[in-house]
């Protein structure tokens, strides 16, 4: 059994993953994530439902993973929308593009986030309806239509990935780009689990993902959670297992894919790619192709997002750290091309993009 | 100024860091070091003088690092004879040894340990000394021509690798050989604070070195407290940090180096060493030639400890893993000495052993 981390919670308390006719787009309702900073050591669902405690979930990655992201912020869109208070269309379209931007810039890296809330505002604002809850309908619709598709692409990208892995592989992974991080099975864990699934025995290695500890926290948590074998590594132990002929594949996630394949994605991910280079071992990306950002001709176009010195400094709380010490912490790195064996997506497994 | 981590402190309170002439070795004195448990929160010295003292010291790493324990043991031997209350040179000899003995379990794979203590009860068995009072001038001078030769090592390390350093140059290391892992300046860093004293500018990147965070926690405080631009980043940080220009040189320490040139260090040298070279960037060992085991072919022939699964699932106390988790902690890898650059020893650098 997987959690599912992003779901719509209408206000009888139902839960849904999928467009559901009998939804009446009047009735306030909320996003219901799981708070992923209490985790591995509580599992606590929490319902969102203001522009404030949606981008505050954002930004301090109680849902995180761009595809979970995107969800979660198609949906609170939606929330916030039902509690505009006017039954004037043009007021509501001009809140509905206010609300969106302010939820855009929450984090600015990954692509789903801005993706998923212009999609629900274009496909609102061009519907021909007249009244207030037409356009709540038709916004309420296309999120969870959002999530929908997010769990179908999921289970895609399992199906093409799994055909990568062979009986008794060792897999290794980064960060957590699984259940977790979207909407339905996940990207990288995606064909894990559809290799457990199919009855394949498989051992993955999870790096625990400095500085905010991802794998070590997530990964571990919801891939003990399905029953899989794993085992925690430091990010710095990867080259060494890689060189104990331990790991056979490795299948990461990835934040945003340029034209020319260069894929950002959580920090420690280029430096594993060099590795995995070094040994010849197989190094694919798995994302949606929502991912491909056609618009970045390659990966110095990303930005990538700087972090507060704090993660570094403290754990936990305490603090590791002498103070007044200067730390770098940038949240993402970009893997060029050239080090990525091929990409899984819900089309198919390709060697380049 | 640098800290000293292991110094003499004599009764009236002076500390020595060399054999002086005026050194009475009938008044009764200790062996004073940093309690490096409690850095970078505190900077503590205690003195020590007992045997369970100095073996609590070396055991619960107040003292580590292996030439700093092999100074803190000699020195401690000689604090400890000067108490052993006897005038009868044959009693003081039996009450040396099974000091000796004592104190070599602290740490039972450290070589140095064993290395300084023998030393230390050799010379004084093999003296033909006939009093107490001479027996305890040759071993006190003894201990401390430990230290002054580790002083003295440290310094020749340090003007051998400055050699490498240019004005304005970005260094990257990991883990901490520096001067809280030596009785002088460091190996590692001794090139760095070389540079400092020539006036060079200098910037240095720290890896925060996980599991047990030497970097972060005492190469940081170090060179934070010697005036020197430091910059803690995590470990999968470096490859990003490179690719980013930053770095120009990575010197790193070795606990053992094979015939070939292959090293043994701190877990993750050898993913660091492969970004490197994968970056076009120099990647140097700096060790004393003590280091080389002529006895071991290559690095297969160095066995890796694998410590416990406690150090990756819990930081200062608090578990940061869900309960159950399987977890790989090799605590060194080998750098083949094919991705080593150069050794920079006592005697110079080179390119190979």
């Amino acid at each position: 059994m997987r959690p599912n981390t992003v779901q719509w919670r209408s206000a009888d308390g139902r839960f849904y993953l999928k467009p559901d006719p009998s939804l009446d787009p009047l009735t306030p309702g909320g996003v219901d994530i799981i708070d992923q900073t209490l985790l591995p050591g509580s599992l606590k669902r929490i319902t969102l439902s203001t522009p404030e405690t949606i981008y505050d979930a954002i930004q301090r990655l109680a849902v995180r993973g761009a595809p979970a992201i995107g969800c979660a912020a198609a949906l609170g869109l939606a929330a916030c929308a039902q509690r505009f208070g006017t039954e004037d269309c043009a007021e509501f379209l001009r809140k509905l593009r206010q609300t969106a931007e302010y939820l855009e810039s929450s984090r600015p890296t990954a692509v789903n986030l801005s993706w998923a809330l212009r999609r629900c505002c274009g496909r609102t604002v061009s519907a021909q309806e007249k009244t207030v809850a037409g356009l709540l309908k038709i916004l309420l619709t296309e999120a969870l239509e959002i999530l929908d598709e997010d769990i179908a692409m999921c289970s895609a990208i399992g199906q093409n990935g799994r055909t990568l892995i062979r009986d008794g592989m060792g897999i290794l992974t980064h960060c957590n780009a699984g259940a977790l991080a979207t909407g339905g099975c996940g990207t990288a864990l995606a064909p894990i689990y559809a290799a457990q699934e199919a009855g394949l025995r498989i051992r993955v290695y999870s790096d625990e993902t400095r500085p905010l500890l991802q794998g070590a926290r997530l990964t571990a948590w919801e891939l003990l959670y399905s029953g899989i074998d794993v085992t925690t590594i430091c990010d710095s132990m990867a080259a060494q297992v890689m060189r104990e002929g331990r790991v056979d594949l490795v299948i990461v996630g990835a934040d945003r894919v340029a034209a020319n394949g260069d894929a950002a994605n959580k920090i420690g991910t280029y430096q594993l790619a060099i590795a995995a280079n070094y040994h010849h071992i197989p190094f694919y990306v798995a994302i949606p192709s929502s991912t491909i950002d056609r618009a970045a001709p390659d990966g110095s176009a990303i930005p990538i997002e700087q972090r507060h010195e704090s993660e570094i400094t403290t754990i936990n709380g305490l603090r590791i750290s002498p103070q007044k010490i200067k730390v770098y912490n940038p949240a993402f790195d970009v893997t060029p091309a050239s080090l990525i064996t091929g990409y899984i997506t819900e089309k198919g497994v390709c060697s380049s993009i």
